[in-house]
């Protein structure tokens, strides 16, 4: 049995205390809210102590720090040392950060989390970093607990997964909004793109995304790319970015 | 039942082959290919006749020209005229080049099809434009034979519809590739990835594009965008797509 201490009530906190409950091998010790208010919106179990003082902290073997990124620091000097782990869950965050303590590392769960939706939580990686084998092997330990793909990365290759989740999930969802906002203004419901969406997702079960490419730009269909760009004059930004990717997409095959 | 005449061996003809095939009121009476060889690599049924040459076009309802966009103006002037309505499938191609004939329109499916992959058709949505209203009866009869998803379509807004499946399809599926492309370089696994990709679109299920979106850019949190920037100093096409995505998600929440 692995115990835990949680630091925090956001987003991320929340589906992670979700996953330690849910989790055999696991005791969800504690978590830690600026307000107990914030802690009952949780839906803990009786047996996690509710605090709001970082002096607070129970006996355990790992600490998560769940906050915002411009805060970690701070809090973690708060945290009084102790026989635990200190991790944050911060893609971009180096762990040295945390060197407040002996024992540190980087317990990052890979995937864009909504307060209001369910999800599955074993198929989401976990990536670890820690600055000491025994503290490599208690995160293991937990990870295992929760999901089946667990990832040992530096602090640079999880920096790398973060830019590389920000290109997937923040900057992608922005095309669809650009697309959709652009049907939309054309008086055409967006859920017409919806099943394209689920396929071009779909295809990449069965082949890399380099093999995928396909449209205008793949073929050098200059003609179709120019005409689309015209279309694109009373949009200057998605215009921009259209020409980018597509050039992008162009130079990848054509050169 | 609705006879159906198709033009072309590529790959959204043979989709469409196969669920003229598999729909009930629909009858392929003849496929056109360049050489018999082509026709052959469609597994057609013995009723439907294999056709190499353009006036051997049987009696019927629709001709369904599936051909690349360069080629539809001469193809269509080479057809007889005859008692069908002419369509097209190109999205960004307008009717008229098909006005050689009385009646012709546009029998777009939304999809991206690859040759490999089997697909479920009944969810995509065909849009049809049509220059007279008969015609138009008779492509919806064709289209709801084979889809759930009908919706008539000026070619104005089949252009824009076109131009946003490219958007949605081809610059997202090279988005994915460069992340993809990043993650390879730094020795980690690419598949890392795949969860949240799949999340970022489950998620628009239950909420618009525009209320799903999270990240620094939208949070205004220029530290890790800059951070991010510098990352990507050794890819300057990559830094310049991250740059105007972000700055135009920044515009789109925060002014």
């Amino acid at each position: 049995m692995i115990r835990v201490s949680l630091i925090g009530t956001g987003n991320v906190a929340s589906h992670l205390a979700k996953a330690f409950l849910d989790a055999r091998d696991v005791e969800l010790v504690a978590v830690y809210g600026r307000s107990l208010e914030k802690l009952d919106a949780l839906e803990l179990r009786t047996s996690t102590r509710k605090i709001t003082q970082l002096d607070e902290i129970p006996e355990c073997d790992v600490v998560v720090i769940s906050i915002s990124d411009d805060k970690i620091a701070e809090v973690s000097a708060a945290i009084p040392r102790g026989n635990y782990i200190i991790t944050h869950t911060a893609g971009s965050i180096p762990c040295e950060v945390l060197d407040d303590h002996d024992v540190y590392g980087s317990f990052y769960p890979l995937q864009t989390f909504s307060k209001s939706l369910e999800m599955r939580y074993d198929n989401i990686p976990i990536c670890l970093t820690a600055n000491t084998q025994s503290g490599l092997k208690q995160l293991e330990q937990l990870a295992r607990a929760i999901s089946k793909d667990v990832r040992l990365l530096t602090d640079e290759q999880r920096a790398q997964v973060h830019l590389s989740a920000v290109l997937v999930n923040n900057l992608l969802n922005h095309i669809i909004y650009l697309a959709e906002d652009r049907l939309d203004q054309n008086d055409i419901k967006a859920d017409i793109l919806h099943p394209l969406i689920k396929q071009t997702i779909i295809k990449l079960e069965d082949m890399s995304a380099y093999d995928a490419q396909t449209g205008p730009a793949r073929r050098d269909d200059m003609s179709v790319v120019t005409r689309h760009l015209e279309k694109l004059q009373g949009t200057p930004d998605l215009q921009e970015i259209y020409k980018l990717l597509s050039a992008s997409i162009t130079k990848t095959y054509n050169t």
